[in-house]
């Protein structure tokens, strides 16, 4: 395996008997393939964070269903197990929605893959468009291509800012308790080439009041039909800091990223993980998302086009079927 | 050596050779102490973390010019070590200030520390009596006995507030990057029995969205003349984040805190600290203090009683000589 490979296949694929994945849980340390040759295995990977960002789950698991189409697992037990493997993303149950029904369901996951993609390109032509020249920006948690399958969402809109000439630089919150900034978005930086500070998450404000932040970039992992979004764990810290330092916060995502079924934030549920992963030690309190009112959100950025409130109106002629 | 012993002597003490702190560098999984044996690995000590905190530094270098004193050291070249040993705490030179002027350092020196703690506990009674009943408060790196060499600032009010029943919980900020609040704070909580819960420091956003949390309590590092007040990386993002929810923050710090010779947040030095505390294998940025301006304060606490805005009159009367 190339090392430094951020592209689609390299990240997740398909093969007749496996689904392959870039361990993310290794990264940035080592870069090893992970083989799951069930939809049980697969689930254990979403679980455990092998492989994470709502698109990403989204192809894993319509990945993980033809995987166990074509072994002949019993396939409501299949659908079941992962779709119960994480419970925040809505992309989850969108891409087994689409890939149950289909004909061939190797080739409707692979679809899948390829159109997230594609929608991270035409998303991040759209958001990079929102951005002046020499743009600082600050992103929170990993919305590459790790997160999407490739190229990425929020981290998408900075490579194509960067390949536009229009980004100066990225501070990257390291995101705990999992670091996914850290280990997995400042490696994609690193191997994108963009200039970039990696900070504690509670370093964000400081830098806001220095004037060295010019915007905030984050994905999602759902957005409610009023606008209000489910990111990582401080994306509504960030929300709540940018809006006192006059700083807008971009939210760029995939329409299936957007659930119109789901009224407001206070609908979403939000994953609650195991407190060891903050402490091993004490008590410890370990909720994996918070959701930020779309009052603090400026745009929400998705593959048709730039969003703005009110985004009852708005986001609803972006879904497509 | 006790284990979980919170009493000053064993936090850090000077003997005729040497003087001997419980290294902070170790908690919590081991409780080891520290010898050092001249004012230059005293100096090492505070410059390397294994003391921490603007009042336990403070009487750090005391009992270090001290033992230089008693050991016949080259005195002028004792207090430049020891004043240098880090920036941004106004108590190190202030304690230095008054140890070099004594007849006696040794006992002068003790005498610090013994007034250092009782201040603590002036300070934690004020403080204890702002809080209502059932308070859940939230906290910030470690400004308990570890940190002003028994008792604690911030931690102290807690306690008080226990010890009056007025307090349910503690929500604990890990404080990254060195994890004061995970490591040294539940540590402390955890001695003196006081319910708590560790979360990332990016988790208290949403704790306060959700109306869990009632205040926010913090020590200091340097109160300038106006009430700016430099505290732990992440401090200020906590201040923006009450003010939005309508939450109080209150700050607990002895009067030695206070320095009426800056007159505003922007006249203090912000540390920046190695970036390999924060990334070892990417670019980092890492400053270990933020300024929270006055008005984001709803009282300093002194061990001369609670102090409100206009903080430049009502700070100028808690400063003893």
């Amino acid at each position: 395996m190339e090392r430094g490979n951020v592209e689609p296949e390299a990240i997740l694929r398909l093969e007749p008997d496996r689904v392959v994945f870039l361990d993310q849980r290794r990264l940035p340390e080592a870069e090893v393939e992970l083989e799951c040759r069930s939809a049980a295995e697969v689930a254990d990977a979403i679980r455990t964070l092998a492989v994470r960002g709502a698109p990403a789950i989204g192809i894993a698991a319509a990945y993980g269903y033809a995987l166990a189409s074509a072994r002949g697992e019993d396939l409501a037990a299949a659908e079941r197990v992962l779709r119960e493997s994480r419970p925040t993303a809505v992309n989850l149950g969108w891409a087994l929605d689409v890939v149950r029904r289909a004909d061939d369901p190797a080739e409707t996951a692979r679809r899948i893959h390829r159109d997230e993609v594609e929608r991270c390109r035409r998303m991040a032509a759209h958001a990079a468009a929102l951005l002046a020249p020499e743009t600082r920006a600050l992103t929170h948690c990993n919305a590459g291509g790790l997160a999407t399958g490739g190229y990425g969402s929020a981290v998408g809109a900075l490579r194509a800012a960067w390949e536009e000439g229009l980004l100066d630089h990225v501070f990257v919150d390291e995101t705990r308790p999992l670091l996914q900034g850290a280990r997995l978005t400042a490696w994609e930086l690193e191997a994108l080439g963009i200039p970039h500070e990696v900070i504690a998450d509670s370093a964000a404000a400081s830098l806001m009041a220095a004037g060295e932040v010019d915007c905030v970039v984050t994905g999602a992992d759902r957005i409610a039909a009023n606008g209000d979004t489910a990111n990582k764990i401080g994306t509504y810290s960030l929300a709540v800091l940018a809006e006192h330092h006059g700083i807008p916060l971009y939210v760029v995502a995939p329409s299936s990223t957007i659930d119109l079924g789901t009224g407001s934030g206070d609908e979403i549920p939000i994953e609650q993980r195991e407190p060891s992963e903050v402490s091993t030690r004490f008590p410890a309190r370990n909720p994996a998302f918070d959701v930020t009112p779309a009052d603090l959100i400026a745009a929400i950025v998705t593959e048709e086009g730039v969003h703005r409130a009110p985004y009852a109106e708005s986001l609803a002629g972006a879904v497509v079927a």
